[in-house]
């Protein structure tokens, strides 16, 4: 287990879906940070599940209670601990997964791994719902961010075949809130109601869909991050694969830049009322791994959720012979909306991280 | 700077294009296992440029001189330290970059992130003659892991619009051997030629392309990696985009698993001969961040050689104004297929730090 | 802040003196550990305070609630989480040394640090007080490691002028069982009640004391550790010096060795029933970074209590001139003795975590 | 193996005693700045060889050769490497050292550790040799550091029975520099007298003789270091105990400590010439783990050197029985004096390293 990332700030998640709690241990937040807990609320009411037809029946609250790090709302420099309690857990449902393991899921590798003695209740360690205290750790980053005048937003860039249209070259905080704000995150919202009957039609057929999530920050210094393996894509990459489900990210034209030509892909650099930047951003904001001053822009590709309504074909563990699975319980047919929050929530948590280490190319 | 990766075993990266030599020291291997220097020279010559019209002129022989760490053929316990000196170096090419930072390259962020104290001849401590030491350690790692029965093999999967075949599903070491003595490592030559017809268009066009390489490990034991952040997704994707015009990372169908179904990309598990497998690879040997024991499968995309013989728009930074540049000298018209045993090497030194680490899951 | 430790096992540590709550998050434990919460509890109530007239009145029960990671008593392999929660704080106590730094406290370095919003009511995070969750963590470290046959013990080697006689070249599990069961954890009691008078003459002068704690390690395996700088030694030392209090760390001889001629300091190897062991124990278990397989032997200097009820000289820092300060409120004239059960929890939880990493010199 | 430590600064240190060659890779230094090579020479030979009866005859001229990061005399910003080619090794004294372990070396655990594939000649990777390689790192961090203010110096504290006087409460860089010119670097010229007698008369009999290294660094600004364990302490203790020989490392009073009052040992705070200062310094410059401004102030024992002339008890590995060895070759009766430099050395490695990481308890 290893469930920390960061460098001067280190975020530490735990818990299991049905254990007492789920929570967060972040050390090295600046002290005398302000921290608005309504707008954080906010932040993690978008990923709650339960607010439509879209996601799973579970009702979570996913209000967090501070143990540790936070004093009169402000960050004290001690390190901040903060739960949310679990509730409202139907255990019953998973006790024949233990001995089936599910396609898709950890269930199979978890079992190798810790030999039969995993917590796999809901998915345990590995379930969705450890990205509640990773939306903790980054709601409270995005905000001390802002105050930089750095923003991080995000939007759903496509469901199955369904796309949405790209940032545009300079996305704004503006944009970003009124994203945030929307029931369905995407720009194009009659691409949003295309997203949503795509699901819908996924959960009759009792299967489910993927989607990718598109990501952007904007007022990010340039000269942040260390190449070659400590650089702004390596530490992103490296935190975003431990959202579950995410199989894929990629930087400013990412894999279509293998398609382009060196003409096409180069961004020409330009003053620019006095300061120097690039006119276009197919780096996404990065360029040997230090940060250029462009926008950083990411993708994340998120699987279809492994829990389908379908029977599927699986292994008994405990006999060692071949068997069938019907999954019950709650499950979403579609994760990729309800990930467009944590996207943003842990890339905002490495930038703040690169952003306390600062450039000290010289000093 | 952090040109360095690993948990167990450590490897750090030195040198510049122009300077004395560059390097590799690798910390962390185990002692009394036999290197044999000729397979490895063949590995380093994989990746060597001067041998066709595709790649630069400058003659780099490649020969590591072993500083530390290996005696008589094995190694020791001890850091091993290989250096390969340099020579052929053409730095009065490279006056103009000073002022004028080339599109697509790092020359504007090391500007800003060193403060003009880079040394930037031929990319500096950005070449791609950088990935010279890290096929040194990968080439190691590749032996030792050969004699535990894994081997890791990787092909061009693309250049430009044109598609290799994908690796069949159960990918072999004679497979990966007989892509390594391939003079263009494609499984499907038609591909290969027609892929190689497009990059001497690029280079006729003055202009530059990019490819995606697949990249497969085999024989692997199901239990390695630890979630959430510490998982074979997350490590080898940092070491990945460590890789010089590295922009993009999926595993198993990576961002077209977000296009599926979870009925298609759920993998059914089953017995065989005795012994539990998945029966489909979608989730390229990874599920939760452990190895599942089935084929490791992912790809990298490198984008277009940014230094393209066009004239090109730029600043000059002396005086902060726009200018134009037109890059003289050497330079590849498409680097992919030589990233190739990169990718190789950094797969195989991640996964031998992960089999170092060991599946400490019980005890 | 960084109040972390480990590699392979985590151990984060949280809380503040008057915050809601004191924590340890264990990211990295073997799963499938019993966990005995009765000895468990002994273990924290060695440290605990208000039991004698040496310690303070302060009423801790110190009773952990597990938040993750242990299910029906046993390790589940996602990270454990477990909070003592803060009840009978006096924080208005506190309310002078804002301005105040004590000396000998963190006050100033704390409020240089974080600029003045650190919250430092009863020493805030680095108050001793966060020796308990360390001992949570150290008290599971010491039963997984005693189901392998390795037993950590300590005394309180002198306080003051006063000395006990040193462990025995190979002291055992009996001896270290007998001394937990003490209530001054000493090996000759006629030296426990000299120390005892002169805690509390010191107590009677308004003063306090200070101790050097004896710890010892029985059965670790020859070959853990990893020299040059991550060694049984480097890794014990950094993990040490995070005790509240501890100025010097060494091992074996320790400064005694810099008076003694080699042939005196060196340890003779011979083969006793067929095992070859060092006849004597100078070296404290360490050779070159690595463990010997004799006794891990290490000695930790704990400075005198800086809150004396004295009047002391100090600074106002909003006046910026000097002032004087009487420490009113509950301190402890010694806390070396409590101290004992911390430095065998910090050497119990990092000699767990050399033994996860395991001996990867060869494999 | 991990020979490495930093974590802004991240320095690896390879080469066996009889290797090729001995040398440091130093990952994170700042650019432009500019080293002298003449002044990094002479604190190379202050720890050099062969200069007086009280150390070995052999050779070694311990000139650097700079593979990459220094260009025209100034750093890039690139990973600097440097190398110190070996000779004048007489391998064939060892050949017996293979299969009888010397006391006090680390010759059985490293048979342990590598199974017998170490190269241990001269003690391999684990000789003091390795030493100058680390003097190359902290010769270079001096430089940067002096040109901050910072200044570090060191002295013989005590050799056998012999004490130097201890350094004046506010030792100066003058004071440095001159112990730097001294042929033996104490304070007290009549003490360093007595202290080479006692080497000398160890010599005569055969035997060695240990000491203690007292190292002060002044200019460092207060707030550096994280509590409770990546502090000043803690990291500093890490890499101390990575010289070969030192068995005990202190801060301030240190052990000296656990024999003082509470109000003996606090440091009063006053106001001097504007600025708050501790008025004494027992706390060694480090209260919490935080520097206060004050001089750090530490002192390293170090063991009699292992090597000794007498012959001694020791077993056979291949035959598995009692053996008797007398060490040949050329050894040093006392190391002590020749482990100040390197005392500075990784004193100001580490130093560098916490002023690159800046105080970011708010931003």
């Amino acid at each position: 287990m290893s469930s920390e990332f960061g460098k001067i700030l280190r975020i530490s998640v735990f818990g299991q879906s049905h254990g007492r709690a789920v929570g967060v241990n972040i050390d090295g937040l600046p002290a005398g940070e302000k921290i608005d807990l309504e707008e954080l609320q906010r932040f993690l009411d978008r990923r709650r599940p339960g607010r439509s037809p879209l996601s799973t029946a579970r009702r979570e609250t996913d209000m967090p209670e501070f143990l540790s790090g936070l004093e009169d709302g402000e960050t004290c420099g001690a390190p901040l601990c903060a739960v949310i309690w679990n509730s409202d857990q139907h255990s019953s449902d998973y006790a024949e997964l233990r001995d089936k393991p599910r396609p898709g899921h950890a269930d199979y590798t978890a079992a190798v791994k810790w030999d039969g003695h995993a917590d796999m209740r809901g998915g345990g360690h590995f379930s969705g719902r450890l990205t509640a205290p990773l939306c903790i750790a980054g709601g409270i980053a995005k905000q001390i961010l802002a105050r930089r005048g750095i923003r991080v937003g995000a939007h759903l860039a496509s469901v199955e075949q369904v796309q949405d249209i790209p940032f545009p070259p300079r996305p704004t905080g503006e944009l970003f809130a009124a994203l945030a704000a929307k029931p369905f995150p995407v720009l194009d919202d009659g691409a949003g109601e295309a997203m949503q009957a795509a699901i819908l039609a996924a959960k009759n057929d009792l299967d489910s869909v993927g989607g990718v999530i598109e990501c952007a920050a904007v007022g990010l210094p340039a000269g942040l991050g260390d190449p070659m393996f400590d650089g702004v894509e390596n530490r992103l990459a490296a935190a975003l694969f431990g959202i579950p489900a995410v199989k894929g990210v990629e930087f400013g034209e990412g894999f279509a830049a293998a398609r382009l030509r060196g003409s096409e892909n180069n961004d020409p650099f330009a003053v620019e009322n006095g300061r120097i930047a690039a006119v276009t951003n197919h780096a996404g904001g990065v360029l040997g791994g230090i940060s250029t001053g462009m926008p950083i822009v990411l993708r994340a590709a998120v699987k279809p959720t492994p829990s389908i309504g379908r029977p599927q074909k699986t292994v008994s563990l405990s006999r060692g012979e071949n068997a069938e699975l019907t999954i019950h319980g709650r499950h979403d047919p579609c994760i990729a909306h309800r990930a467009v929050p944590v996207v943003e929530a842990v890339t905002a948590a490495v930038l703040l991280d690169l952003l306390l280490e600062g450039n000290h190319g010289t000093f």
